[in-house]
């Protein structure tokens, strides 16, 4: 029982909704009811006379769990067309279904539940009480279309959510519910972090002076990362002409994901997706040897990409992007080093964001697509493979290896990061690209004097600005570390006559670049509780003590009240803070 | 005779020229004959049987000297167009510029200079004894089509300077050598800057990694100074729906001066081609009240302009500008601290970059034109411009004031600046904006509780990363300060055994941030040589007695040998260096 799968529990709680449903509404009439990420759904035409709304959930619930404890057997039936039909008579939408399965010559299959027949592929537990009866909830009425077509009739869909067990089931609810605390769109606004406008338009966001704050220590991080890795900075145009995009390949394949081009003096020119094909230029740019490998090329470069207006959402899905990208170009023989090196960025960052669960989707080739889906390079193809498979165990990273996903050029390792309440984010794609740098005719000359070909790893281990900081947002719920903080420390005045002590500390701190704000108007637990409101990390509180002994009363927003302190010893804690990124 | 002007002087060597080549070619005919701003030229077509060259230069100049030293007056006349006509009855161009000037209805008037006369209407010197016979010198000469127009005859075009005296044009003519040599597209290619692609596109420069060191240092710099000075940073997109710059006014207007637009979902988007819409938005993002103002926005914000294919000049004229931009939303009563402050900017970076020179150029309004070439706003026009002119006398700085050239919204300063070899440069340009905010509907609360709309200052004291570093490259001749160089340290081991510590020197400059290079291939005399041709600011040598004692033999590009120091002394001279920004 413990090892059914939780998509079968899910499925066959549809079957109960359906149940239940014709319990309270005999003649309701059936769409379809399949399970989903978190639980199920069933689509239902009720009768008119008696419409079902929230307020029933909690009795279709317990009627639900009435069948569970039953301990009713799902039974397996395969008949005839003719047979479905005649059982299913009133039930137009089956019919609709049945025509479409014998038409395409499938099999009809019906999964039968004490009275209940449902039209069914299956699988189902073997009986009712397999379902854990305090481990599902209905959570959602709505309307939905059949067959998700607005031109056909508009149904009535009733959602559950199935878990294991009641304790996961509360996870989710809790995680649910933390979610939308710490929706980044809510305390984007209410941080004053960023803005969309629609004379600017949609999907491009303002960054608010607060926001840029944020991006400007994420770049920061990023560039004295890269330093140290040996990386080189460049920057390059966020536009080009076409046979730029023609050279890479990127045109006709990828232009459904671009702006439209500015026609320009007879020349089409594109707004950038991406920034390789400009650091290849940069690369071509001089003659390059063996002595100039590897070659590490960064840029936070901005990219447009066209996503559907109607799947923006936040910074979660945009069409502009400021990236944390760069470019490997290095032999073969340093591929696995670089590719190593890659993986520890990853890792030094996870720890400086507090990223405890994290795993690495690795997309491999399929050997019988070479030449077709995948560049024709059978022993290039498993030699990278290997060494990532290699370096991967070695770094002792969770990865999955996903066969046949990987990207034309080269194998693919999409990672995934899970924020503090447990929900996952895709952060950033790493790509090993051994095609595309012969298209542009990249060449290095190796020891022996001969011109070779550089292999080309992408990756961009801090994403995009919009998705890292919508990540982030969440995963802090708008409680940035101190040091990533907009503002970083809060001075309250008590009275009047301490304005000009705290303008004093304020100036203090400010010749050390923290950042500062005064607050004096309103009453001071007012002041107190605007502080928590915008999870500012520190407040200092100053009046007539704390002017005489040269101090400040400090309260912080993660621990509580620390108590009176020197200025040089809050100076210490809070130099010590930042420069350890905490 | 001190006293005539220079132009004046130009213009009748230009009559002397072409009394020259009447003497060495008496069929030749004539086109015009202009004064220049650094001399003159004159347009001829020779008869075939004698062309000149550049080889004649010597003698013409030598007949020029000769009509100076006979001091012949320039006499003027005024003829009726029939009497006009006859005495030019051999000269084609001149007959056709007599009709133009009769059917204008204007005098014709001749200038007489011995046996030779010209249709012109002065002024000249009255006599050529007023000439300098030693300031002046044919440089040039090449085809130039009659009246500019392909469509017409080429004729051939002598080109000479002319100055005030002969140290003035040895001054001008090693000014001209001086920038030969400081050519920031030659020194750019040859330092690793940056670089044009032809896929990418004309006039969009790809900063390579020294570039790009350069261009990062600028942007701390202005960070650091305009965080001090209580500026808040922001990020835009690239890009914005035409009904943006509807409101901002710029479409219409200056269509001309964007890129066209991206047809996308309906809408027009056009590539911003300044930042101040996109800055007010921010502004109009939140309600704002007195206490937000003076509210200061800062962005170095990437814009793209239409020029002109034939007018793209290395980085000097291009189609992509990264500004040092901002805004400065304030009230009146705040308008002439914050313009003050504004000023004190400039000053800070003058001193930093060592510029000398300087001059605000001062464009203010025309009452007669207020409502028509100006926002009908007298009073506001009187106030301002006598806020920015008090500031301008307070401060110091020296500048001229040039009326009727304000732009529509408010008056404007252009930021002069000459190079270290006195070449002139426009930096930058600042305006008072008081129209546009209220296009936006941009207001605050007074502290009457009032909505009222505040002034915009723009500025960009450092103007674009093109242009202030095209400066930099011939104001430096490519020999940056220390802080500013790609390349800080050349650290050169004289064999192969003191590689390992070359190694350790390197490592503990990079811990510091220096920027460090190990120069091991060729010999040391060689090396030494490429260290001055890439402009290194410092070179250390170390062999064994360097080893034993802990040291490095140390030379400045700027001022030659320094000697053998400890580690220790040259972290803290560099350190020094670099945070003094020398």
């Amino acid at each position: 029982m413990e090892t059914t799968p939780i998509e079968t529990i899910r499925h066959s709680l549809a079957h109960l909704l359906a149940m239940s449903i014709l319990e309270l509404d005999p003649k309701a009439k059936l769409g379809t009811g399949p399970s989903t990420d978190t639980g199920f759904f069933y689509d239902f035409e009720f009768s008119k006379e008696k419409p079902v709304s929230e307020n029933d959930f909690k009795s279709i619930e317990k009627i639900i769990r009435k069948l569970i404890n039953k301990k009713i057997d799902f039974t397996r039936e395969e008949i005839s067309e003719t047979e479905a039909k005649k059982r299913f008579k009133d039930q137009p939408y089956k019919l609709e279904l049945i025509k479409e399965i014998a038409k395409r010559g499938e099999t009809i299959s019906l999964y039968k539940t004490g009275d209940f027949v449902d039209l069914c592929e299956g699988p189902h537990v073997k009986n009712t009480g397999e379902i854990p009866a305090d481990a599902f909830k209905l959570t959602r009425i709505a309307g939905a279309y059949w067959k998700s077509d607005e031109s056909k009739t508009q149904l009535t869909r009733i959602t559950g959510i199935a878990f294991e067990s009641k304790a996961t089931l509360e996870k989710y609810q809790w995680q649910q519910e933390e979610a939308k605390k710490r929706d980044h769109r809510k305390l984007g606004a209410e941080l004053e972090l960023f803005t969309f406008d629609d004379q600017v338009g949609p999907g491009l966001p303002l960054w608010l002076p607060k926001g840029t704050v944020i991006a400007d220590e994420l770049e920061m991080l990023a560039k004295e990362t890269e330093t140290r890795a040996g990386y080189l900075r460049v920057r390059t145009p966020h536009i080009a002409k076409d046979a730029l995009y023609q050279t890479s390949g990127h045109l006709p394949y990828y232009e459904d994901s671009m702006f439209p081009p500015m026609e320009y003096e007879g020349e089409k020119y594109y707004l950038k997706a991406m920034n390789c094909p400009h650091h290849h230029k940069i690369f071509a740019a001089s003659p390059k040897s063996y002595r100039d490998l590897p070659l590490r090329l960064a840029e936070y470069g901005t990219v447009y990409r066209h996503e559907k207006s109607g799947e923006l959402f936040g910074l979660m899905r945009v069409r502009m992007m400021q990236m944390n990208d760069a470019h490997i170009y290095c032999t073969e023989e340093q591929f696995a080093e670089e590719f190593r090196a890659v993986n520890d960025l990853y890792l030094h960052y996870f720890k400086i964001f507090g990223i405890e669960k994290y795993l690495m989707r690795f997309s491999t080739h399929s050997i019988e697509k070479l030449g077709k889906k995948y560049v024709n390079e059978p022993e290039l193809w498993k030699k990278t493979e290997d060494m990532v498979r290699t370096v991967l165990k070695e770094s002792n990273i969770p990865f999955v290896e996903i066969p046949d996903e990987a990207a034309f050029y080269g194998p693919k390792i999409d990672v995934q990061v899970w924020s503090a309440i447990g929900r996952e984010f895709t952060l950033a794609t790493n790509q090993v690209d051994f095609a595309v740098p012969a298209r542009f005719g990249l060449t290095y000359t190796d020891s022996e004097g001969q011109r070779q070909t550089p292999l080309c790893i992408h990756r961009a281990p801090l994403g995009t600005h919009e998705r890292f900081i919508g990540f982030l947002i969440e995963h802090y719920a708008g409680a940035f570390p101190f040091w990533l903080s907009p503002v970083q420390i809060a001075i309250l005045p008590i009275g009047e006559t301490h304005e000009k002590y705290a303008e004093e500390l304020a100036k203090t701190f400010r010749n050390e670049s923290f950042r500062v704000e005064i607050h004096t108007d309103e009453s001071l637990g007012k002041r107190i509780r605007e502080t928590k409101i915008h999870k500012i990390p520190y407040t200092l509180v100053v009046g007539d003590q704390e002017i005489e002994s040269k101090t400040a009363s400090v309260e912080s927003r993660d621990t509580g009240k620390i108590g009176t302190l020197s200025i040089e010893e809050i100076l210490n804690r809070l130099r010590k803070e930042r420069d350890n990124r905490q």
